[in-house]
């Protein structure tokens, strides 16, 4: 049994024409001898929808509560599609992630997937063409509560089902049709790329090319699940090798990477924003007594910085998510000791992060310093610096963003 | 452990401002010695713009899905509203059908309630004051599906509860508070019946006095449930004596009844079509061969009328729902066989059911001869009669509706 999976998101699933030609791809697809596993995310808006109606009640909703409420848009759009699908005379079924048995742990709003247990959907397959499965959701372990994966969780039970049913290949409808060298509305003359790593796209990811979520990444990689991003707006009758042909493989080979640049791709974040801990006390276990209750509260941190000690203090940065900001000053000022003697907690939201993100970086020292010249060269002031093997990511003023993108994007020869 | 049920309408739900109210009652009711089950309905206009996404599609929704779609009204309205219960610091949780084990059976659309598990409810009231589970639907005992229970469902789901948890009443909350002679819209003199007797109330709900859903009332007077109707509209401040004051108490005790008139009231109906087969032949297994194929799909019928015999032939006539109307004419013209040698198949939409009903009426044979005096004085032609214990039903021109339930109201002394 051949089966693919494939992923259609928010704006892919977002009015009745649009599920249409879901369904026509669909249709196409179940034409030829595979079998299909369909995840659909709610359609656009609505996720946003009812969290504004939760917060009607209250700016920090029951978390369990608020999961039953979220996980209805799924339910919704899955059930649309699949209605839809029974017209076109597929032999479709659609489930909830908690029929099908997508076990999670128990953090409601960013629960993570314990398990999936094949057995199920491979039944459904057996005897019919397509299974439709809600996304963003599964089921509580311990007590059997419906829990919600976080912000574009979809893409992660997409690629968690191709594992758990060895498909052959997860593929990612979306509203661009693959993974750009940077965003094409900040720089047109961004391109395509034929393949990215799961490094790269890691990097890519997490820094704010929006095409597929962090999460999913970093589990397709592990588990070496194949994985495509490819456009929902192609003509749905599109041949599907032309199909396939406008995409990019997300690939766990290095050596399925042709053309080695040193540079893949320039990635921008303007969702975060910065807090400094001013005027620490330089000893050990500083940087645990400050982030263990951020952690302990299931904030995110992306980029932490401690620099050098003078005069025995030093000052302390992390960024966050901006919905998060006002959480995460609240632990700190709650629950850092005082006795760390620090001078001041401040936070600059008007930041951005602009990233330089390449495998080939690896054996090439001098990217981090010709970015910095370039951003010199323009007049832009760094933030903060911080390094990964295969990425440099500087924060910025946010109004320099395009300006800094679109400089680094020539410099680096990504136009070409 | 003392335990009540109430149910909340679409109407009760129908805002953030009203689910604010429904939240309020209910710490109200919490602060005294009850444990609280809470019956939701989804917001009002939810069900029916889920049911219009779904006809986008086609007029004729894969059933299984639609379920699926229709059942996350409930799912956001309890999730809402336990939101609002823990903001006002109450110990309360929610969940679906599904997961307090509301089995129903496998007809889609309308399933019926097989069976409640009430450990599970128990236990979670064992350790909190309130539970809050959606009403209008459960889960399949085969499949494990999604089902709903047709329209005004939650109202069985709340007395189905109150049964299996051997609750001591069923409170229906709703726009109106309580049972009347009449409905108040149409006859301004209307008077509130302190209490009402299953099978009365059985005939007004049948009859489209929607106060409480007919399965819903045929359940509790089959299980004893003791249900009781009142506003959501009421100050939710006041007394629990005084919100108990305004409202209906539906009864299986006919001694309970305190003053037994002749009518309690009189009912009517917009909603049905009338469907007329005509010159069958006069044989046995007429009635069977017209509505067995009606039944096997699952299209229910109200009045059936055979006409006594002439020249060999009769007229066979009977309603259904107006929505029903189109399926149930396509089911006679493909499975009726030809055989029956019926001359047509008719039907007419603009007619209304007016109902005269009153455990009072079953010793007194001149009910029914003054009900079609005052119609006939009002020059209103009567185009079906049929009659039951309790209840005389009669099928006019919709337009003497208005005429017909005013003149009954007063002639049958119920305006004093």
């Amino acid at each position: 049994m051949k089966v693919i999976v494939q992923k259609y998101g928010g704006t892919s699933m977002g009015s009745v024409d649009r599920i249409h030609r879901v369904a026509t791809r669909i249709k196409k697809w179940s034409d030829t001898d595979v079998k299909l596993v369909v995840v659909t995310s709610a359609m656009s808006g609505e996720t946003n929808r009812l969290i504004s109606l939760a917060k009607n009640f209250t700016a920090d909703p029951d978390a369990r509560s608020l999961d039953q409420v979220l996980a209805s848009g799924e339910q919704v759009s899955s059930g649309l599609l699949t209605i839809m699908l029974k017209e076109l005379g597929l032999d479709a079924i659609s489930f909830c992630g908690w029929q099908v048995k997508i076990v999670t742990d128990s953090v409601f709003g960013k629960a993570k997937i314990k398990s999936i247990d094949p057995s199920f959907v491979r039944k459904e397959l057996s005897t019919r063409n397509v299974v439709v499965i809600t996304g963003f959701q599964g089921i509580d372990e311990s007590s059997g509560a419906i829990t919600t994966l976080g912000r574009g969780g979809s893409d992660t039970s997409a690629v968690a089902l191709a594992y758990a049913l060895k498909a052959e290949e997860c593929l990612i409808y979306t509203d661009v049709d693959g993974v750009y060298t940077t965003d094409p509305r900040v720089e047109p003359n961004a391109k395509r790329l034929k393949t990215v790593t799961f490094e790269e796209m890691l990097e890519m990811s997490s820094l704010g090319s929006k095409v597929l979520q962090i999460r999913a990444v970093g589990f397709a990689g592990k588990f070496k699940v194949k994985t495509r991003v490819l456009s929902s707006f192609q003509d749905p009758n599109l041949s599907i090798a032309d199909e396939l042909r406008e995409s990019t493989i997300v690939t766990h080979e290095e050596d399925e990477v042709m053309e080695e640049a040193v540079i893949s791709g320039i990635a921008f974040n303007r969702d975060e924003a910065r807090i400094t801990v001013s005027g620490v006390s330089d000893t050990p276990g500083v940087a645990h007594k400050i982030l263990g209750p951020i952690a302990n509260a299931n904030i995110d941190v992306d980029m932490i910085i401690q620099n050098s000690s003078r005069d025995g203090t030093t000052d302390f940065s992390f960024t966050v998510h901006k919905d998060e900001l006002r959480d995460a000053e609240k632990v700190l000022l709650d629950e850092v000791p005082k006795s760390l003697g620090y001078g001041e907690i401040c936070s600059d939201i008007n930041i951005c992060k602009v990233s330089v993100v390449g495998i080939g970086m690896r054996s090439n020292v001098g990217v981090a310093s010709k970015m910095f010249e370039i951003l010199s060269m323009e007049g832009i002031n760094i933030k903060m610096i911080s390094t990964s093997e295969i990425k440099i990511s500087v924060v910025i003023d946010d109004k320099y963003m395009e300006l800094a993108v679109r400089a680094l994007h020539r410099a680096f020869n990504l136009d070409v």
